[in-house]
């Protein structure tokens, strides 16, 4: 392990871990668990907590979080959102409020993840599982709770229409996370993207698909921007 | 100019016009403008009223309508729905009632198309223009003149919404008509397309991307099926 | 478990049934199985159960099966169509009939769904297997049972080239779902959902890719208008 | 012209302007121009000018603004970013402030259209143009600049690898914008608009290809929060 | 102009015609128009007419054809299938027969396009035009004429079901052309294409969209073979 | 089991045998194994063999096999192309050649099944292995023997290229089978699919990824025209 | 016109020139003409040409190169390459060879931009158009002199089987450029981008579709490396 | 096993290996392991080292590694790059220098195929791990170590902006390598591949999705190149 010339990293040979992350955008590495080793997780996992007091991996397999766990008792696994957390204190929580709306139940390890992330920076969030618009009633019933949001975090599937109605009733930021739950013409997500690029309604953002976490990212910079 | 062996077509060299379709499928045969010539137009069309009293031909141009309208004075020109339409004498107004409802102002020539040709085979049509999802107060306030048809086209570009949500609201037939309407990643009226492929609202039947005449003929068998 | 606000739903955390879908959409709430877990399906069965005769739940596992049939043990598992239904009592017949007409072997797991859809919505279904146009005189043969349905679901694979033999043959409605038979270039039914939504048969109205469910619950929105 | 049942918009015919917006969602309604006839434009303007001080009509032509300067002589032209503008007065100026970044020279049309849309909403904008990661040390000089601000809008075509940059360089939200900037396998946009979905800067939200308006909505709707 | 190294081809600086070519494959080189200027196209016919009897411009506009006509008076123009020919004197008939089936008027071009190029190569062409299978009737009216033919060519436009029903019919090979006729998700040939690559008709083979000239070049050769 | 109304195929209730394929086609009905339950495999091959002395099932799977062998102990399992094979007695021979060309290792399970299929059809198979076009050396050495052959099949993944290199070779018909063989940017045999679509060597046809089958009944008929 | 902070470029507002771009790159930046009006052109020209000696213009307009002439009289304009050139003087020639080889005569406005950036970088190059794989002896008539070259660019549309063919010929680098060459499913140049991307030839590089720009910088690169 | 005709390879029945490879290109010929039996990989290993020092099979499966290692105990199993060598012994280390960076952990076991690649023709390799553009303080820390290599290969995944940031640093080669890393809308890596070939970073060729190989192998050609 050797620190790289003019410091701000650490370079593991497999990672060169950003350790001047936090300084410069506000919020630690997240690690991105996809295709890296147990005991590359744990290495990383190592740097990260000996300079700052939480972590985040997201993507997580239950075999990365036995490696880390061995070296961080607490370290949690949350099996649905496919993430490992420590938090040695957590971060101090946030005034402002998230939003993590899902369209449908088959939508909820994404908005878990979203959910997880958001909490992992202080976030406040509120959970709105199994609105989809086949039923309005059921959205226009939380309509006011949405509207008192700092910022909405809106989790669909399939055509993926429910930030485009949500955006519609509300002034505050919505964010739009496709899934790839569906079939046939969803092609994995696909429909569900297109439909949240091509909103009609006025102001929704939208990430890659199943990216729970880099929607409440996102919703954590803008909360935080309501705290300065 | 000679008939098929054993009857049901007329030979003109560039088409066999298929005079036994309204026997067979219950409406005359329609004209797809596309790709024709003046006079081949023209050419169909006295076949087609030499043997009934309607004629449509939808993808049409004003060259094509010179051509109809030589031969047939009655012929009209439907400018924004590119229709000609020859109705001597109308058929008989069916009772049940198709709805033709339109997601935003831009997506009114692809409504015009179906509710021309709704007309021209009996149906008794009602507009309902510029009611999407972004503003749902629209949409609920014609929600009981929905219920109260019999069939209820939507035609939709951008997100391709509306359809899931009115399926949601009433208990009629949907048919879906996605519009190339939007731009980037609308993909020419694909995002629609898929949005309403893959609608949460159960029920939802969709044609073509701009195929409005598709929507009204399924609209109009199913209207005459009531008539029965 | 609690009701929203308003009532019209039962919040059951991981999902809001929603129990107003009958009056409004004349049909209970169908439960979609895919991404649910076997004692959430069952939970969603109570409270749909709870206030009506019927269950219908698609792309079902047979460990959810299990869990639904401990609390109804009349819940019957359809391996083929991959579906759940218990019927106490069945809903009334319609005297309509719906026709469900298939092209291959391989495409009848998507020709049960659309026929155990119907039936549990009340549908007099007639099944037609292996009529593809590869063999048209295995059509033709059938031609007039056909036209003597109300309404006629056609599902194929491959080229997806049946609905527009079959539209061209009878003055019925025609409702095509594209299934994902087929290898290759047919990249998991797109080229039978792009064959049906170009198909040069008047009228034809088409479903997502397997969606076997969606087009039964069309066609039973059919139906029910001429039996009013 | 007649309102709604019930209020909240007032249906031309060809339009229903929503003029209940501006309470639901804070800003009013913005006209989409692409498709509407100069005189629907000018139609529209009326409705919303009778209501609020401010118009914007996006994606309009010259003869839109010929329509619509004949009732607002003070109905502004923005020749490059293809909008029409009114304010009368303007609305107050927000204190935060929105960046809008630009990859290269041609992404500027998109660029103008975002800086406008925010410029009509309050906000206090700083144009950043032509800084692509070809060359780093353009981006690296206006860092702190860049950090100083609430909001950064990244416009870029090609392969759409500004926003990653920027946003591992900074703390505040970045809303990333694809141009259909490029050639070949840019695919109109769609290159970009990839990269930016799957950016590896974390926090990264995207807006349609070109759709300016849509990241500038966003940004206004975050800078409103700070502003509370 | 020079030869090449050890002769085959001439080399004209912006082409190496390739003039061993009917000794090789057994027809001369045809000349692709696209993209080449009224002259280039004249150069290459002056070496292709001084080595060999016939000349096939493909792909070609009335420019490029008052290029050749200025060397070659016999010259002929071909509108609508965008040919120029010489024929000083024309091939020897070939005794089989080669069917050109056309699904609709408008994929007159392409068919027109096929029958020109076997033609020119001594086919014996039949066309039939205008018999897809949204009237089955007109296909079965011709089956025996079909049958009749050595080789049978099928151009079809729109979902491309008409090769399917053809090949199950006959015993003869079928060689389908996709046309870009349609509109929406026919995607310029695209769902044609798709749909004869998946045909369910045993032996269909494919040539590129608008391809007539190679299903002819193809349909030539197997003739060709029936003759030795 | 019910013979159909006017005879022609035999109705399993699964399966509509076309037992009328060989006096319309000339060769007998194939069965597709995609999909299909042993037992029906079975049941179909009965039907088959019944009325004629060979049976080709393609696509098929090892319990098939078992299940058909009860029946017919002389079925022959192919391993490599998935193919059970009935031969009682085999069909005669044919005088002309079928040359099964392979350009690398990988694509030897699709030339299997093309040279299975050409030998139950009576084809006389000539096997190329490997000779792709980063080695044209190899691909020269054999020249002479495609060129003595009737019908040439070439069969290759990744870029597709072989196709276009042997039909400037040869005079004879060249059929081109894309293989699913690559990766990356192969998309499973698109790359190449569209490679052999868009070949420069004239004639050139072509049949889905995969399709050793479609490709050796093409041959097939053709070898077929030249025996009579 | 002011020099950024810590020079290295000039920013003219609606760009930042990278004058640094020769010390850091080699070659100075290179004006992407796409999307830009001629007196921006022509003010990016000035700021180049006044730091060094030659200046190359892509994708140019004649009106764009009209405003350049205006200051530098030498000025060229190269119609087919849609290219502006300053050379003064020319930088000095490189030893190394460049080959621009060219699989036909459709192909040569992007091997003419090839050529052109190759020669404003000092290269030496030869050009060797149409010889496409589809009569194989062209191509191995000048295998010599492709072996004597230093690198290796090749130009191909359509199936763009070339690059595969030449570099199983020789051992020098070959960079593939992919062009919009062909039509139906060549997809404006997909197809030749796959089939180059997918190359069973070894160490065949690819650039974007019609970017003969960048394969000769890459070329001139590579070059320059063996002139050290 | 026999020769082929006039030499230059040998026929093993399942392939024929090009053993004149290394003349005409100046490396022996690479096994492409997918698809292929531990024996084949064998027999063709044999041939190989029969007629040369070094053996390299990428794509390898540990069972192909058993099978060579029988013959050859030197056989090296390479578990992360997919890789089977043997050097016996090693080819002659070249002076240039090749850099592999690789944007993220993930992307390692394409970083290491190519390095392994590199390896076996004689590459002098240096490693840079995990260098994205989220921290660019990573890049810019090892920048003189780039420029001071012959050539740069780039390997990531998710938007592959890498190699534009590289080449805009340095003057050498960069070659670019997209991985599949990623999720969602990267497709596999087409996001990746998307965003090189559309690189504002001058100069950058590019290769197959995960083609480690194909970009090794071209910096072979190119570092000794500079060696003659």
């Amino acid at each position: 392990m050797s620190s790289g010339p003019g410091e701000g990293y650490v370079d593991l040979g497999y990672a060169r871990v950003d350790t001047d992350r936090a300084r410069r955008c506000g919020f630690p590495e997240v690690v991105f668990g996809g295709g890296k080793t147990p005991s590359e997780v744990a290495g990383i996992a190592r740097v990260i907590l000996a300079r700052g007091p939480v972590l985040l991996v997201s993507r997580a397999t239950v075999e990365q979080h036995a490696a880390v766990v061995a070296d961080f008792p607490e370290a949690r696994w949350h099996e649905r959102g496919r993430c490992i957390t420590v938090e040695r204190p957590a971060l101090p929580k946030n005034k402002g409020r998230i939003a993590v709306v899902c369209a449908g139940t088959s939508d909820m390890p994404v908005a878990d993840e979203a959910a997880i992330t958001a909490g992992i920076f202080g976030g406040n969030v509120t959970r709105f599982t199994d609105v989809g618009v086949a039923g309005l009633h059921r959205l226009l019933a939380v309509r006011d709770e949405l509207e008192a949001s700092t910022v909405i975090i809106v989790v669909a599937g399939m055509e993926g229409a429910l930030p485009s109605a949500v955006a519609g009733l509300v002034s505050k930021p919505v964010i739009a996370v496709p899934t790839s739950v569906g079939y046939g013409a969803s092609f994995g997500g696909v429909a569900a993207l297109l439909g949240m690029l091509n909103s009609c309604g006025s102001g929704v953002t939208v990430v890659n698909i199943d990216n729970g976490f880099g929607a409440a990212y996102a919703a954590s910079q803008i909360v935080r921007l309501t705290e300065l």
